[in-house]
C-alpha cells in the first residue's frame, strides 16, 4: 500500500491515517473534512495529499488502518477460539472493551461500512474483505472443534457466520442503547448454541 | 406529532418524511441536504421549513416513520412468533425482503442509529426506541413459548434481545457482502438455539 516510501515518509502516513481514523470513529466519515485530519495530526494540505490523492484514498486507507488494528491485535485471541474457554475470553474481552469505550462508536468497521455501503462500492468491498478476515479468524476455531468431534453435525463455517453477525449486531445495539447488555446477550446466545452442538 | 395540521397538510407532512426517509435509505443523513428533500417530494423550501424547524428535526421524524413501517409493518407477523413455524416465516419474510432490495440499504432503522449515535443524542435515543419496539414484538412471541413451558428454562427477554441483534449483525452483513447468506445464518442459529431450548 505504501510501497515506495522512506522510514520517515511511512511515519508521516501512519500518522495521518491513524488521525483520520480516529475522527471518523468519533464522528463519521461525512463529518471528517480532510483539514480536520491535516490538523488532528499535525501535517500540512499537501503533506495529506502526497500520501492521499483524495479523501476516497484516505478512506480506504483507514478501513485498512481498522481492519489490522482490531483484526489483527484480536489474532492471538482468535486462534484460541477451538474451546469454549477461549470462546468465553474474548467475549468476556469484547464486553470489557465497550465497558472501557462507555459503549461509544461501535464497530469501527463495521460503522465504516453502514456508512459507506451505498454510496462508495469500493469501500463497500474494503469493509467486506476486513470483515471476512475477521470471519475467517472466528472459523478457524470452529472448524477445530469440529475436527475434534466438538460440534455434532453443525457447519462450523455457518456458525462462524452467524457469530460474526451477533458480534457485530451486538456492537450495533450496545452503541445504540449505551449499554454492553445487547452485545453480551448476542454473543452468550452463540455461546450458548456452541455449547449445545458440542454436547449434543 | 403532527398534532393540529390539516388533513391536507398532514398529507405534505407525510410527503416530505416519506421523500426523505427514501432518499436517507439510499444516501444516508449526512448525504441528504433538504434541497433534496424538497426537489424529491415536488414541496417548496418553504413548505419544508413550515413543518420541520430544521434538518434535525426532519430526521427524527424520518426515524419515526421507518420504525412505523417496518415495525409496525411486521406487527402481525411479530405476533405469530410464539411458535418455531412463526419464527420461520418472519425468518423467510426477512431474508426474501433483501433479495427484493438485492441486500441494499441495511436496516433502515439500524443504519441511521449508526450514522447518528455519535453525533445526536436525541436521533440515538429515538432509534433506540424504535429498535425497543422491534425487540418487544420479538420478545412477546418468546414469552407466550416460555409460558407454555416450550423454552426450558431461559430467559426469553434475553433470547429476544439475542435475536434482534443477530438480526441487526445478519442485515449488516447482508448489506456489506451483498448477499443474503449472513442474515439467513445468523436467523437460523436463533432459531437452532430456540429449537434447543424447546427440545431441552
Amino acid at each position: 500500500m505504501a510501497g515506495g516510501l522512506t522510514p520517515k515518509g511511512e511515519q508521516t502516513r501512519q500518522r495521518i491515517v491513524a488521525a483520520a481514523a480516529q475522527l471518523m470513529f468519533d464522528g463519521g466519515v461525512s463529518g471528517t473534512t480532510i483539514e480536520d485530519v491535516r490538523a488532528a495530526a499535525g501535517v500540512s494540505s499537501s503533506q495529506v495529499y502526497h500520501y492521499f490523492k483524495d479523501k476516497k484514498a484516505l478512506v480506504e486507507a483507514v478501513i485498512e488502518y481498522q481492519t489490522e488494528t482490531i483484526v489483527g491485535g484480536q489474532e492471538p485471541m482468535l486462534a484460541a477460539l477451538d474451546s469454549l474457554e477461549g470462546l468465553r475470553a474474548w467475549r468476556d474481552f469484547l464486553v470489557k472493551h465497550q465497558e472501557e469505550l462507555e459503549c461509544r462508536g461501535g464497530c469501527p468497521i463495521g460503522s465504516l461500512g453502514s456508512e459507506l455501503a451505498e454510496t462508495d462500492n469500493q469501500a463497500r468491498a474494503k469493509v467486506a474483505a476486513g470483515l471476512a478476515r475477521w470471519e475467517q479468524g472466528i472459523r478457524s476455531g470452529l472448524r477445530a472443534m469440529h475436527a475434534r468431534g466438538q460440534l455434532g453435525a453443525v457447519d462450523p463455517d455457518e456458525l462462524a457466520l452467524a457469530t460474526l453477525a451477533a458480534l457485530q449486531g451486538g456492537l450495533l445495539l450496545t452503541q445504540i442503547q449505551r449499554s454492553t447488555k445487547p452485545l453480551q446477550t448476542a454473543l452468550d446466545a452463540m455461546l450458548a448454541l456452541i455449547a449445545y452442538e458440542a454436547a449434543a
